[in-house]
């Protein structure tokens, strides 16, 4: 019998690996709880009505159709035996593996606060967009029955919670969506007179990028119409909006539609794991694993992208740590699987180390910010340059001929005409889904 | 104050009268439960995975933006006051109106066995189409999992109960997703050996054609692998499979995946409507019309489409039925139109005359039928020549060019590479939602 492979989770972490073991003489299972690879750098875009779910996902199974070597499994895992070298799935049956991948990933966090969930959505799941979709769909709906004035300014007033590249696209969108798509289409109100304010703890958004780009990022923001509040921390969440401290003292915004884009936390099966080996979490609750991205004392178990805490080890440099971007996951499984081979030859695996391609975040309409590492030292520019490499960049990434194609025409439409096409709601009663 | 028209419901009925009001001194409000127009037509292409929702839902305040006397409102009517000219949204809120049109549509019926529809659902919503596509899915990816050979047969097993011609497409696709899309995507069953069941009460299929038509059907059926039972009357429905008596005697039929496309049921506003006025509904739930579409002692107020049981008045002839399809509805939708700018005018209104200019259903790849009336009396044919004349008089009345360029993109695409792109299914745990 074949080496069995067991890979926990097909993001982009999982994926690459998967795929770099795709001429290894091993047996691959690919575990997941949904039946599909998320495209999650566009999921905003479903969230905010430009894009189909169809578009950003593709089958599991679909992808790995021609790679023989893996068999892919609709699955929860909800224990790791790390001595016995299995693991539990959530309806009891056990997968067993001889090297274990684990690549499940990150959820939001609310800081302890879980009771906001309710009110301020997050954004990591198409279930999460389309409730995302339909809070912002139905609050102008709701505005255009609203008589009352007051009323009707909470629910044109949308809050994005966060300013890191989710928080930042998302309310860029959304004042795109309030100036560009939405007016002619209603009679009592005027979707222009709605507010976006984009509400972020540190002094500055997009923290990851150098500060003149943050600057840039913001003044950007500004120009589609997004209200920026740095330094402010929101204090409470409720139905009717929110509470926040800024220097000036607390505030109260009222509104009827709170997205959160603003802590992210690690995959509870990273609690699984250290309590099959011991490990270290992190405060975020991520994995701290070797140098190889093994766990300590568990060579044949290697925890990527982020779930996992890891740092990058360039030749004569401080070791630094790796960021939970997705070309550092898709790195860490490209990495985990050459360890793979490389145990399987009996050769010692190898540390890992992060390359660095640079950092680009998308604001709106002919808006980004880009900064790439070049040989010749780091090359940023915004604006509409930025936002058509971008463009450009996502559709180069995303998986499959079809959706590049069916993405560019849907943004090309979008462009041309301001038009949304995927403002479906399927149920106007709150509680019900929201369709893709 | 410009006379107030109230249009309830915006499926084909409902928008036509709209539009035809386009240009007549009136303000109308056009009320919906959803916030989109469906094309249902093809609502059985989102069920089985080949078209993403917002290929077949535009948005109704998008379909009126250029249309100024037309008012958009997301809402559910709850009653209708006759004598005071309003009617009652489910939070309360009061609209006025001096021509009122119901389009209500229809829903489906299990012929008062309510039990049934949580194991077998039917197709009339987004929301429909999305659980048939989920159970679908996970039925093949349950299978994948299971070891014992009955319980794997009793996932593969699908059985749609009605031989109409929602029945006969969805049967159709069951069948050429298990034996051309799934194919090598599995590792341990082959979905090839899953089984297509069409359970149809009375002795053949597509019972509104000519029988000649229903046999080509049939053998088409046939030919893509679907396994027809006729004469065939369920007797029960569990989480497990159903039971039916045939000629043969009773018989059960284990599968996991039961699809409801046998009765329909007009919307629960008929019953509002005969509280509020006195009509008469049929054995359906219909409203019976006057030869105009109004109700008896209610000029004011007109029922069209699925909701209405009305009556064809060509000069010379005998009144016949108004058949449930989509070109009756637009007919009476402009019908209605006429008649409110002829009472608007002091004119009496005319009876309503359905012009029938033929029927076809489609079976799956390349198969089809076509019944069409022309000047020289009934042309029919079937087969591959069929299925191109119903793919493009399809995409002809899909609303929107967008929609009908990206619909024929995604049937090329899934034509030529047998790929149905929208097999996204958002959570792996029954009861929660699914993904367009």
């Amino acid at each position: 019998m074949r080496p069995q492979v067991l890979i926990i989770g097909c993001g982009f972490g999982g994926l690459e690996a998967a795929r770099a073991l795709a001429s290894a003489d091993v047996d691959i299972t690919v575990v997941d709880k949904t039946n599909h690879h998320l495209f999650q750098p566009l999921l905003y875009q479903v969230a905010t009505a430009g894009l189909s779910a169809p578009s950003i996902a593709a089958p599991i199974r679909h992808l790995f159709r021609r790679q023989r070597n893996v068999t892919t499994l609709l699955g929860e895992v909800v224990a790791i035996d790390a001595a016995g070298q299995t693991v539990t799935l959530k309806d009891g049956a056990q997968l067993r593996w001889d090297h274990l991948i684990v690549a499940a990933g990150a959820t939001h966090s609310y800081f302890g606060r879980d009771e906001w969930a309710e009110f301020a959505p997050g954004l990591k799941t198409l279930q999460d967009a389309f409730e995302i979709r339909r809070r912002v769909l139905l609050a102008f709906e709701a505005a255009e029955r609203e008589d009352d004035p007051a009323r009707r300014a909470a629910l044109l007033q949308f809050v994005v919670v966060g300013g890191g590249p989710t928080g930042v696209e998302l309310a860029g969108t959304f004042a795109e969506i309030a100036r560009h798509t939405l007016p002619g289409e209603f009679r009592r109100i005027d979707p222009r007179q709605a507010r976006v304010l984009l509400v972020e703890g540190s002094p500055r958004v997009l923290q990851s990028m150098p500060e003149a780009l943050s600057q840039r990022a913001r003044e950007q923001l500004n120009a589609l119409g997004v209200e920026v509040k740095l330094g402010a921390r929101v204090t409470g969440i409720d139905a009717e909006g929110l509470d926040i401290t800024t220097a000036a003292g607390a505030e109260r915004l009222h509104s009827r539609c709170v997205v959160w884009a603003a802590g992210v936390a690690a995959s509870p099966l990273g609690r699984a794991l250290a309590d099959a080996t011991g490990c270290t979490l992190d405060r975020a609750g991520r994995v701290v694993v070797e140098p190889d991205l093994s766990l300590k004392g568990f060579p044949a178990i290697r925890v990527i992208g982020d779930l996992a805490a890891a740092q990058s080890h360039a030749p004569g440099r401080e070791p630094r740590p790796v960021p939970g971007v997705s070309p550092g996951a898709k790195q860490m499984g490209r990495h985990a699987a050459a360890n793979i081979r490389r145990a399987l030859a009996g050769q010692p695996a190898l540390p890992f180390r992060y390359r660095d391609y640079g950092n680009l975040a998308t604001i709106g309409r002919n808006s980004a910010v880009v900064d790439l590492g070049t040989p010749l030292g780091p090359w940023r520019f915004s604006g509409y340059p930025a936002w058509l490499f971008w463009l450009f960049a996502h559709v180069y990434f995303l998986i499959g001929f079809r959706n590049r194609f069916v993405v560019l025409l849907d943004w090309a439409w979008a462009y041309w005409t301001h038009d949304r096409h995927a403002r479906v709601v399927s149920e106007a009663s709150p509680g019900r889904d929201v369709t893709a």
